[in-house]
Formats: C-alpha cells, sequence, structure tokens
C-alpha cells in the first residue's frame, strides 16, 4: 500500500536519530499502562475522577478556573473561537496566516462555523503588536500560536506579549492561546505556565507535541467558558463516552516530560550550532528559543535526499525522516527535540556534521 | 464531587449482575492490548497499516467499497448526513423523533451543519413505510436506526425494510443506517451485515455498545462518500494523531463478541420473559428481537428504588444500576445483554425474580 520513501527508510535503520521522543509505536500506550491498577473506572461522558481530577490538575497548573479535556487540538481551538464569537455577537478572529487553524483543518473554522478569520502579520514573521493595533475591523478573538511554529517556533519578547494582552483587554478582544507547545516555551522566557497564561482569555494545550502522550488537548479559562465548550465538544462529536487512552497517556508523559523542556531547550541551541557551522546551511531561528527549529538547505530537495541517505548510512546519525522543497534549489525540515537527543554520542554527532560538511562542500555548494 | 446514588451503590455491591459486559474500567484496555506487539507501528493522521487493515476488513464485513474509523458516532452520522445534503443540495433529511441525533447530541447537526430533519414517525413506535411515501418535502436522506434503541430496540420486519429502501432508491433519497447496535440485529434477521448494508447508501457501526470496546466508530459506503468524510472528520477535530486505543480495542472486542450476539439475543427473551411475569412489570418490546429491552413498572421511581436496593441485598443479583421516571406512578430502564449475564445462576435470577414479585404484590401492586 504505502510508497518506499528511501529517506524514511535510511532514517528508520539509523541507530541515532536525532529529533523526538521515540517511535510512536503501541509501547508508548503500554508504558502509560504500566503503573495504572486496571480496576480504576473509566471517565464517562467527560464525567468521573479520572478525568476530573486530571482536567483539576492541568487548571491549576494553568492557573485558570477550568478545563475540560478534547480528543484533539483543532475541535478545542475552533470551539473556544466559537464560544468568543458567540459571546461578542460578531464572526470574526484574527490570526497568524501560517496558524494552524488556516492551514490544517480543511478550512472546519469557515465550514462548520463560519467564522471568518483576519489574517495578520506576515507568513515569515511574528504577529507584532503594531499588526494588533492597525487591525481595521471589529474581532471578537486574537489568537497567538507560542511558539509560531510553521516559522521554526518563534516567540515575541514577553514585553510585546504583555503590552499585546493589555490593549486586546482594554479593547474588549478577547485573546487566545494557542499553547500546543505552551511548556516548550517557558525555559525561554523563565515563567510559569501560569504567568503566560494570566496574559490569555483562553487556552489550549497539546498533549503529544512536546510532552509525546498518544492524542489529546486541553482547554482553560473560566467557568462559564468551559462549561459552553463542553456543549460544543458533544456537538463535534468530541464527547467520547471514554476518553481514558489518551488521558492516562498525558498525565504519565506530562509527569515524566515536563521537567525536561528546559533540557530539550538547550540541546536545540546546541544541535542548531552544528548546523549553522555547515556552510550552505541555516536555521529558524538562528539561536532557537525552544526545543524546535527549522533547517533549511540550500540544495535541491532530491540531491539532499540522496546525500542524506549516505550520510545515515555512513554514520549511523538520523537528522530527519523527510525533506520539504522551497524551490528548485533549496528545501527544509522542522527538527523538534525530545528524549532522544540525549542518547546520541557528541562524539558520533560531530562525525555526522563533519560528513555532511565535507560532502555538501563536494557536490559544490 | 460525585453525589451518592444508593441503587448505583447497591448494584456494584451485588454478585451477580444481569446486564452488559462488566465494568468499563482500565481493564478493558489493557485486555486489549495483552496480545499486541508493542513495537507494532501507531497509526498517524488516518494512515498507517493497523487503520487501514481495519477498516479493509470493516467495510468487507459490511460490504462497502470503503469504511474510515472515527472517534465517534455523533460524528460520522452528521458528517454522513452533511455529505448526502451537500450531493443533492438539498439541506433536509428525515429520522425518527428519538433519533441520537435529535435528542443527544446537542443540536450539533443543526448548530455545525444546518441540516433541517424532518421527524418521522411518532416517539412510540417505529418509522413505517407509510410514513416514508408520505414525506411531503424533497429531502437528501433517510436515516433508519436499527433497532430503535429509545423505544427498547424494535425493528421492523425486513420486508418493510426492503420496500423503503427501494422507495428511497427510486426516489433519489439516500438511506442512511444508524447501525450502532448492527451486530445485534443480525440474529433476528437471520442476515450477514453484508445482506442488510446492501438496502442502504452509507452506514456508522460502533464499537463499544454489544462489541463492548473502549469508543470508536466506523462509517462505510462506497469510496467518494468516505474519501469526502474524512475531510469533514478533519474539520471537525476528529482526524487525530493517533486513534490506535479505539481501534485495538474494537478489533479485539469485535473478533471476541461478534459470535456471541445469538447467544445475547436468547438471552434476552428469557429474561425478558422473567420480567414479563411479575405483575405491573412489562418489557419493550414483550418479546426482545435483539439482545435489548426496556422494562416498564408501575411504580413510583423512588418506590421502586428502595425496592431494589432491598432485592439487590436481599439476593446478591443486580437488575439495573439506574430507573428512570416516565410520570408520577411508574418507570422504567433499559437492559442490553452482554457477557455478565451467562454468569448468573438461573436459581439465584429465579429466586431474584420471585423476590421482586413477592414485594411488589406486598406493597399493594
Amino acid at each position: 500500500m504505502n510508497k518506499i520513501n528511501p529517506l524514511l527508510e535510511a532514517f528508520q535503520q539509523t541507530n541515532f536519530p536525532v529529533g523526538g521522543h521515540g517511535k510512536r509505536n503501541i509501547q508508548v500506550l503500554i508504558d502509560a499502562l504500566q503503573d495504572v491498577d486496571g480496576q480504576t473506572d473509566g471517565d464517562t461522558y467527560g464525567n468521573g475522577k479520572l478525568i476530573e481530577d486530571f482536567q483539576e490538575e492541568m487548571a491549576a497548573f494553568l492557573g485558570k478556573e477550568s478545563a475540560v479535556f478534547f480528543p484533539s487540538g483543532t475541535m478545542a481551538q475552533q470551539i473556544a473561537l466559537r464560544i468568543w464569537c458567540d459571546h461578542k455577537g460578531i464572526k470574526k478572529v484574527a490570526y497568524h496566516p501560517l496558524s494552524h487553524l488556516e492551514i490544517h483543518e480543511e478550512d472546519g473554522l469557515k465550514e462548520l462555523h463560519h467564522i471568518q478569520p483576519i489574517l495578520l502579520g506576515e507568513k515569515d514573521r511574528l504577529i507584532r503588536l503594531e499588526d494588533v493595533l492597525h487591525i481595521k475591523e471589529d474581532i471578537a478573538c486574537l489568537l497567538l500560536e507560542l511558539p509560531q511554529r510553521e516559522i521554526g517556533g518563534q516567540l515575541p519578547d514577553y514585553e510585546e506579549l504583555v503590552q499585546i494582552s493589555a490593549y486586546c483587554r482594554s479593547h474588549g478582544i478577547k485573546l487566545h492561546l494557542d499553547g500546543a507547545r505552551l511548556y516548550e516555551i517557558l525555559p525561554y522566557y523563565q515563567k510559569s505556565a501560569r504567568e503566560i497564561c494570566e496574559l490569555f482569555d483562553s487556552v489550549y494545550i497539546s498533549f503529544y507535541k512536546g510532552i509525546g502522550g498518544i492524542a489529546g488537548a486541553l482547554l482553560a479559562g473560566d467557568e462559564t467558558f468551559t462549561k459552553q465548550s463542553k456543549v460544543w465538544k458533544r456537538r463535534h462529536g468530541g464527547d467520547l463516552i471514554s476518553l481514558y487512552p489518551y488521558i492516562l497517556s498525558a498525565s504519565h508523559y506530562f509527569k515524566q516530560r515536563l521537567n525536561k523542556m528546559g533540557q530539550y531547550y538547550e540541546e536545540a541551541i546546541e544541535l542548531a550550532a552544528l548546523y549553522n557551522q555547515v556552510p550552505g546551511v541555516a536555521t529558524t531561528p538562528s539561536k532557537p528559543v525552544t526545543n524546535m527549529f527549522h533547517v533549511h538547505i540550500n540544495r535541491p530537495k532530491e540531491q539532499m535526499e540522496s546525500l542524506l541517505v549516505n550520510l545515515y548510512e555512513a554514520t549511523g546519525v538520523g537528522l530527519t525522516h523527510y525533506l520539504k522543497e522551497i524551490n528548485e534549489t533549496s528545501c527544509c525540515y522542522e527538527v523538534s527535540i525530545g528524549d532522544r537527543y540525549a542518547n546520541v554520542p557528541k562524539e558520533e554527532l560531530r562525525k555526522a556534521f563533519a560528513w555532511m560538511e565535507s560532502h555538501l562542500i563536494e557536490n559544490g555548494v
């Protein structure tokens, strides 16, 4: 059924894959269940100790009054925006041109909720305070994604965030946080999740990115907001009879990895520096502010694919399982640092980058 | 947090609960994983061998070209109706007044898809051929729920189904099957799933009712239909990065229980007969046509609650964990037969019904 993908196959054979936490296989679930008593009751349509306890724990972590577990962020965020639109009676919101809602959700926000997004800022940079100050239309909500994933995981300064938040509050605009990668930004800001979330009226977080759970998301805000979100969750078909496989894995890996975000962040800085030493290669941002960054290579995708396959076979180090074409002469990929990086011997990594550099030069960059 | 519910608590203490497969606790998931190799890759956004194989297996079982796994039936059915509405360019469908879409989904079909339902037939009976023949408005789709759960799991004759199907086909009306309990109807009809589904353009089945999985649903039809359903699944927020906890449990319990549906059906007939011998007690239907039925009791809810609590303590047999008030003088509950029934010794069951009869008479029915 599946087409053969030489880069993916070569990557899967490497001894030292560099990004992520590990394979997304069934073992992820089995491990999460290891310390769970089988006699524990599952959740039932959003009720029961298992889901309620976790929601309370996460609400406290985020410093919000209440929280609701969702099967997906796509569902949670559309619902958040819908609630704020209904609240104000205006079906307009603003977000970045490369927001998840705009490019990964088959226009669910428009097709299901008939909400019109105002695309704020530019595709290659963050939303700035001045963009917000110059919104011409009346909007119900501004969504900020921290970090902005599609541009390598960039972040505004904390002070700018505070100013955007203050402006929104004083102008009747709700501020929603796409915090799919919220944990990952805390080491850079040197703030707690509560301190960041204080700036926002509603917050979505994910459990399968930095946390490495199986799936699942959470929406937090005040009680009125989360109560309404449960009605919409049912309408969307997200109020499953049981969500516990996702809740248990979210809880397990949250405990395991929350305190490792600082380590991932420092490792990302270290790895990006290795990339940036190679001529024709550059990372965005040049110095990461989270555990992620994008790698841009001045080389056609197909050519780079062969080079990486050879690199993996020669060094045993796996840098990426895919490449995305930018144009005829360059390509890119995303790197997210997780548990795996610490298992890559520094010497092997150094050798891999030396190999890349010599072969890129050989082929005439 | 949770209020004390004496009937539920007494039920949970019984040695011989009569309905269902067992407790919905984490063990259900642990058991489903017992024979799974942890190194098996999970599914990724609807792709991968694990989900594709299961979808193909179920499509073959249902005799449909293609199938898509969904987190919930609520999501799957709204999407099915939306596709048929868009196909015909008419935002009207017809279904039973007590359809799941009408009473359990917070009006998702109306709020998200702006589809207007025509309520066909009456609350206390099945949709009949003559109801269909007399639909006055142009509709895109007719949804039939087999069995009709909210009236005790009743079924039309197979011949009537064939006639309804033929009428819809010849009048450009798509016929959709709410087959949440499809497996459960096969013993009565003495038909295969394929034979039933042949009458329908699209079919939804559930994996946590008779099958006893954790959650999850499947939508089947032709390729054009299922391909469109995947787009809507993403819009709804149902295209999770991984659905494998539900797929694995669905597959596990499907294999384990599919061939037991005939047994559950016969046991339901046996149990309903015991109920119907008790004065003031009657089942709907009087003779079950699936593994389920409703029990109606001519006794106020509160009074019956005390009586059942005493019955459970005296006999160790648990008949129901809840009661629903019909009016001031009567109440009801639903019974679904699963694995548990076979573990109830016939002698204990006989004693429980004798106890019920004597105490209902004592209290003056």
